[in-house]
C-alpha cells in the first residue's frame, strides 16, 4: 500500500532489536527515511578524516558532517555537527574537531563515525516527527523547525495515520502558517510534498510500532520539495499492554440494562436516615424509578417500605443492575455474588480503592467483573442519574428536570457542580453519570451508550485522563458526526514535560496533543467548568445552523462593538451584509441607526423596530444565525423586548425557519427575568455580559462544522 | 543626553523636507542611522556596475546590493535586493540583474542608485522599529524579524521613550522570547546591546518627532552585538493637531465642583412623568441628594415640589453642575448662560450630536465650553452617579449601594449593564459615569477625579477609543500605582488594518498597541464585559498580596486540578509546598488526602478539617494568597462552610493578617446563599466556576505586580 521498502525497514529495525539499540545510528536512519520513501540528502558514513573528504567529494560540496554516535541524541548541543563545508582541506578539517569535540562532550561516548551528507537546499526550516504517547498512542507532528522548535514551541498533533485532507489541515494549524507561503525567503513551499511527508510519517509509525520516536528536524521545504536535512529515530521494542477494550455491542448491550434496568438492588440499603444506603433508596422511590427495587441486607427485612432481601441471589428472575453502599473491603465478595447471577452492571459508590492507594482491591474488583462479565461504574462515584427512566441511583438529592444533554464527571466534586448549576438553572438533563476511579467503565463506554440513545443530544463530559485515548477518540469521532461531544478536560497546565529524547516528544506537553486531538475527532472543547456547564445548557437548545453567516442586531452600538468582537474570538463570521439586505434594514431603523453588521436599531426604538429587524434576520435564507442585543429602555422595556422576541422566533419556526439565536440583554436588574423567559423558550438569553451568548452560538459552530454540517 | 549626532541627523531630514520626499534613500537612511549610534554594517551608493564592484572590494566580500528607489518600499517583494555575493563578477552580475527586475516591477520607478553592503555577521533575526499611532503617538516595537516578521507577527509595544528596565521587560514579552538564549543557532544574543538599540530608536523618534515610522528589519543579533542590516525611516512634516489638555490642576478644580456639586440645575426639568427631565429631578430628590436643586423651564413654577426657574441666570448664588435633558438643538445657546453664570460641567445627557451625523452642532457645544472654561460630559449619555454625595444625575433608576468602585462606560448599553450587574450583586459603587461621545471630558479626566477620591480604591472602565490615548497613557500610569485602574477595550478584533508602508506600522493591529501599552501603564485590562464587572465587584474587597506564593486548599480533589489549571493560566504562582508546612497540613488530613498544592483535604471531611487548614493557609507568613475548594457533603453543609471560612479570616483580620482570600463553592444550589455570604463578608466566591475566582485573584496580582507592591 504505501509506497515504501517494508523489507529493508524491517531489517533496518531487527538488526537495532539484535543489537538492543534504541536510538537508531545516522546512517541506518537516513536509510530507514529513505526506504520510506522520505527525501534525505546524500549521505553516508566516514570512519577518517581522508575517507570523509573523499566521500564530500563524490557526492559533491557542500557538505555537513555529523558525528554518529548512540551517546549523543541531541547533536546540535554536543558540537557534534558542521555545515556547509566547501573544500576537501574544510572536511578533513571539521572531521577532527567534530571527534575533539565529542570527546570533550562525553569522554567515552562510543562512536560510529561521521556523517558526510550534501547539504539539503536551503528552504523555510520545519518539523516533521512523531511520538507515542501514552493514552492516544502514535501521534504525528508538523511545525516550524529548525533553530525555532523550542523557542517557538509552534507544532500541531494528529493521531495517527492522517490522511492527505488531515495533513493540509496541520499545515494551516501552526500559528506561522503563513511561513508556508511568505514570498520572503523564497516563495511558497510545496504544500502536497509536504502533506506527503506528513502522512508517510504517519502510516511508517502505524505499520512498525517499535518506531517510537521520530524527529524530521529540519525539513527544509522549497517550492520544488521537501528534503529531511537530519533523521533521528527512536525505538521501544515493548509493547505496551492493550486495556480492556469489548465491542461495541457488548457495550451497548451491557450499558443499556444498565441505564435501562427492569430491576436493581441495594447492596448495603439501610434503613437509618442519613446513611447512604438509605440516602439511594430513598432516591430510586422518590425519583419515581418504576422498576423493581430490592434493598438488599443481611439482616433487616424491610427499608423504607420495600422488601429487604439478604442477597441479589435471593431475587427472583432477572436482575440488571447493584448498586453498592457497602465499605469497600466488602465489595469484592459482593461482586461475585452479583456475577453468579447475571448481573449487568454495579455501580460502586464506596470509596477506599485505588484512589486512597488500595489499588489491590480496585484490582481484585475488576477481576471479579471480568471473570462474570459485569460492568462497573466507579468506584468512589456519586452513582449515575438517567431521567428517561426516573432513575436516581445516587446519595445525591434526585434531579428531574428531563432533556437532552448527557453529562459525566470524573470528580465528585464536579459532579455536585452539575446538579447545582442544574438545578439553579433548570437545565434539562438525560443523564448525569458519575467516573470517579474509571476502573472499568469509561468515556467512551458512555458514549457508546449516549451516540444510540434517543433521550440524548448533547454529551458532556468533565475528565482527568484517559484511561484509552485511542479508544476514546475513534468512538468521539463516530458520535460527534451525530451529536455534539462537548469536553473540560482537567489538569491541562500542570503536566510536565516527561522524558524525551526526540524535540517531537519534547513539545507535546499532554495537553497539546489532547487539544489537537480531540478537536480531530470533532470534540468541542470547553476551557473552563463553566463554559461545560453553559454549553451543555444551551447547545440541544439550538438548532445546527445551515451556514456562517451570522448576524448581529442590537439596540446598543457599544453591545453591538463587543458582540462583534465576541463573534471574532470564537471564530464566528460577521456576514457581509448585502446590500439588498442592508437597504432593507435602513428602511426599518432610525437615518443615524447603523445598517451594516451589526445592525444597530439604536436605543430609543419601539417594540416594531425590535420585532421588524428580527424578523427579517430570520426570514433571510442568506443569514445563518442570529445575535441579538437589547438594550434596556422605557420604550422598549425587558419584558416586552423578551415576548416580542419568543413569538417572532416561535412564528418562524413553525414556519420551518429554525435559525440559532442567542441573546445579550444589559439593563437593569429585569433583564434578569427576561432572560429566563427567553431560555424557556429556547433561546439562550444573557445578562450583563455579551461574551457568553456568542462562546455558546460558537461551540455549535464548532460542532457543526467538525459534523461537516456546514461546508 | 542622547549619544548621537543631532546635527547630522536634523540636516538628513531637512533634506528631506525640502526634497518633499517621506521614503529616506537607502544610504540616507543609513546615514541617519549611524548618526542615531545606531550599528549598520559598511554601505555606499552605486550608480555603475562598475562602482558597485570597486566598493565592495573596498569594503570586503560577501556584499548586498539592494536597489534604492523612493518608488520601492518593500524591496524583497521587488527582487531589489540580492545577498551573499562573494566576488566582483558577482557583484557586477547582481548589479544588472538588480535594475532590471526593477524595471519590471516598476518602469518609471526612480533609482537613486545601488546600495553596497558589507554583509552583517549572520544571527538571530530580529525587528526593531517605532510607530506614529493615532491615538497613543510615538510607539517603539520589537519582535522576531526577517523572514519571520509578517508569518509570527510575534511583535511588542511601547509608548517612547522606554529605558533599560522596559526594553529588557520588551525582549521577555514575546512569544518567541526564548529563541533570544537558544544556543541553537549561535547562542544567546546580547541583551544589553538588543536593549540599548530600543532605547535608542524610541529617544529617536521622540526628539524628532517627522520621523513617523522606522524599521530595522532584519536586526542581526548575535552574542557579540547587534547589526541593522536594513534601514527604512519614514517622514512626515505634518505634526497632528493636539487635544485640548488642561493642567491636573484645573481638571480636578472643574471635576470636584462636577462630582460633588454644592448646586445644580436641570435645564429642561420637566412636570411630566415619562419624561427624562422628569425622571432626572426625581432621582436627584429621591437619590438623597443633599444640594440645591435647580429645575429649570421658561413656564413652570415648580417641579416636583422644586420651586423652577427660567433660567441658570434666575440662581442665586454660585452654580456647580448643570444638567441638560433639552434637545439637541438647544444646548449650545443654554450653554452660554451656563457659561456666563460661571457653572464648571454641563451634562449633557441629550443625543443628536455626532453620534447621528452632527457633527457641527457638538462642535459649537465645545466652542462654548471653552469660551467659558467649562466641562462638558457626553453628549449622548445616561449621566452619572456619585453614591458619596447621594448624587444620582441620570433619568436612569437610583443606585444606592454605597463602596469603593468607580465604573464609567462610553455607551450606554454597557452603562446599564453596569447599573443592572451592581444591583444584582450588591456592589458597592462610588460612582457610575457614562461618556458617551466624550466631546470634552475623557478617561483621563475621571482618572485624575478618581486618583485623589478616597471614596474610590478601583477605577473600571468600558472604552472603544481614547480621544488622547498619550495623555490617557500618562495618567493611568501615575494613577494604578495608586490603585487599580480596569479597563475594558471594545472593538478589539474588528480594527483593521491600517494602510502602512513599515512592517512596524502594519503589524500594530489597533489592539496590540492597546494591549501592550495598557500593560505598560499598569493597567489591568478585562477581556470581557463580565470580567470587567466581576473585576470592579472585586477588586475593592481584596487586600494586595504582599508576595507570589497561592496556596490551594481543597475539598475536592477534582476542584483542585482545576483550581491550579486556572492559576497557571492567570499567571499566579503555585506556592512551592515547604516541607514543615506540608508535614503540618499532613497532619490535619487523611491519609489518603494530598498534601502538596493544592491541600486536598478529601471530601468527608468535617468543619474542623476546613478550619484547620485554612487557619494553618492563614497563619503561616510564607503564604500570600489562598484560593479555597469547597465540595457540598453532609458532613460540612455549605452554609457551615461559609461561616467557618468567614469566622476564620475575620479573626486573623483582627489579629492584623489580611490576605486574598478567594473561594469556588460546588454542590447543590445551597452553595448559592453560601458564597453571597462570603461576599459579604469581603471573600469573592462564586458557585459552579472554578476560573472566575480565580480569574478575580489574577486581576489583583496583575495590579499588585504593576503597582510594584510585590518584588
Amino acid at each position: 500500500m504505501r509506497e515504501y521498502n517494508h523489507d529493508a525497514i524491517r531489517a533496518t529495525l531487527e538488526r537495532a532489536r539484535a543489537g538492543d539499540r534504541a536510538l537508531l545510528g545516522l546512517e541506518e536512519a537516513d536509510e530507514l527515511a529513505r526506504a520510506a520513501g522520505i527525501a534525505v540528502p546524500r549521505s553516508a558514513l566516514a570512519a577518517s578524516a581522508t575517507e570523509a573528504s573523499g566521500l564530500a567529494a563524490g557526492m559533491g560540496f557542500p557538505v555537513a558532517l555529523k558525528v554518529s554516535s548512540p551517546d549523543i541524541a541531541h547533536k546540535t548541543e554536543a558540537g557534534a555537527v558542521i555545515v556547509n563545508l566547501a573544500s576537501a582541506a574544510e572536511v578533513e578539517q571539521a572531521f577532527r574537531k567534530l571527534l575533539a569535540n565529542a570527546k570533550s562532550y562525553k569522554a567515552d561516548a562510543r562512536i560510529d563515525g561521521v556523517l558526510v551528507q550534501r547539504m539539503a537546499p536551503a528552504g523555510k526550516e520545519l518539523i516533521v516527527g512523531a511520538l507515542t504517547d501514552p493514552s492516544f498512542g502514535k501521534v504525528v507532528a508538523f511545525g516550524l523547525g529548525g533553530v525555532l522548535v523550542e523557542a517557538l514551541a509552534d507544532v500541531t498533533f494528529r493521531l495517527t495515520p492522517v490522511d492527505a485532507g488531515e495533513a493540509a489541515r496541520m499545515l494551516r494549524s501552526v500559528r506561522g502558517s503563513a511561513l508556508l507561503d511568505s514570498m520572503r525567503g523564497g516563495g511558497p513551499v510545496n504544500r502536497e510534498a509536504l502533506a506527503s511527508l506528513i502522512t508517510t510519517v504517519s502510516h511508517l509509525v502505524e505499520d512498525f510500532p517499535e518506531i517510537a520516536e521520530v524527529d524530521l528536524n529540519p525539513v527544509f521545504a522549497t517550492p520544488e520539495g521537501v528534503q529531511a536535512a537530519d533523521v533521528r529515530i527512536l525505538l521501544d521494542f515493548s509493547p505496551p499492554v492493550a486495556r480492556y477494550r469489548p465491542s461495541q455491542q457488548e457495550i451497548l448491550s451491557a450499558m443499556n440494562r444498565i441505564m435501562r434496568p427492569r430491576s436493581l438492588a441495594v447492596i448495603g440499603a439501610s434503613a437509618e436516615e442519613g446513611k447512604i444506603g438509605n440516602s439511594v433508596v430513598k432516591n430510586l422511590i422518590g425519583g419515581g424509578f418504576r422498576g423493581a427495587i430490592y434493598p438488599i441486607h443481611p439482616t433487616l427485612s424491610e427499608v423504607l417500605g420495600r422488601k429487604a432481601l439478604r442477597s441479589v441471589k435471593e431475587v427472583k428472575g432477572e436482575l440488571d443492575l447493584a448498586i453498592f453502599t457497602v465499605p469497600a473491603r466488602l465489595v469484592p465478595p459482593l461482586l461475585v455474588e452479583c456475577g453468579e447471577k447475571g448481573v449487568a452492571g454495579a455501580v460502586l459508590i464506596p470509596s477506599g480503592f485505588a484512589e486512597t492507594g488500595n489499588v489491590a482491591l480496585q484490582r481484585e474488583a475488576v477481576e471479579v467483573a471480568r471473570r462474570y462479565n459485569l460492568r462497573l461504574l466507579g468506584p468512589n462515584i456519586y452513582g449515575f442519574y438517567y431521567t428517561p427512566e426516573n432513575l436516581c441511583a445516587t446519595f445525591c438529592t434526585p434531579y428531574d428536570v428531563k432533556g437532552k444533554v448527557a453529562l459525566s464527571s470524573q470528580s465528585g466534586g464536579v459532579g455536585m457542580a452539575i446538579l447545582g448549576f442544574s438545578r439553579s438553572t433548570k437545565t434539562g438533563v438525560s443523564a448525569i453519570v458519575g467516573l470517579g476511579n474509571k476502573a472499568d467503565v469509561d468515556e467512551d463506554d458512555l458514549l457508546t451508550f449516549f451516540e444510540d440513545d434517543p433521550n440524548t443530544d448533547v454529551v458532556a463530559m468533565h475528565l482527568e485522563d484517559l484511561k484509552d485515548g485511542r479508544a476514546f477518540a475513534e468512538v468521539a469521532r463516530r458520535v460527534s458526526r451525530k451529536k455534539p461531544v462537548v469536553v473540560l478536560k482537567a489538569g491541562r497546565t500542570g503536566a510536565g514535560a516527561r522524558a524525551a529524547r526526540s524535540h517531537t516528544a519534547a513539545l507535546a506537553g499532554n495537553d497539546r496533543v489532547y487539544d489537537d486531538v480531540l478537536r480531530q475527532c470533532g470534540v468541542v472543547r470547553a476551557y473552563s467548568l463553566n463554559d461545560l456547564l453553559e454549553f451543555a445548557r444551551c447547545l440541544p437548545l439550538l438548532p445546527a445552523p445551515k451556514g456562517e453567516n451570522v448576524l448581529i442586531i442590537t439596540g446598543a452600538g457599544g453591545s453591538g462593538v463587543l458582540l462583534a468582537d465576541a463573534c471574532v474570538e470564537n471564530g464566528l463570521q460577521l456576514m457581509a451584509m448585502p446590500s439588498d439586505l442592508d437597504q432593507a434594514f435602513r428602511k426599518l431603523i432610525p437615518p443615524f441607526g447603523a445598517a451594516g453588521n451589526p445592525v444597530d436599531i439604536t436605543g430609543g426604538e419601539p417594540p416594531a423596530t425590535y420585532r421588524n429587524a428580527i424578523r427579517l434576520g430570520l426570514e433571510d435564507p442568506r443569514v445563518h444565525a442570529l445575535v441579538l442585543g437589547y438594550w434596556h429602555t422605557i420604550i422598549t422595556p425587558p419584558m416586552v423586548f423578551a415576548r416580542l422576541a419568543g413569538e417572532v422566533i416561535e412564528e418562524y419556526r413553525k414556519k420551518g425557519v429554525n435559525k440559532p439565536v442567542v441573546a445579550s440583554l444589559v439593563g437593569d436588574i429585569e433583564v434578569e427575568q427576561a432572560c429566563a423567559w427567553l431560555f424557556d423558550r429556547g433561546v439562550p438569553s444573557y445578562p450583563y455580559t455579551t461574551e457568553k451568548p456568542v462562546a455558546v452560538l460558537g461551540a455549535k459552530y464548532r460542532w457543526a462544522r467538525a459534523a461537516a454540517l456546514i461546508y
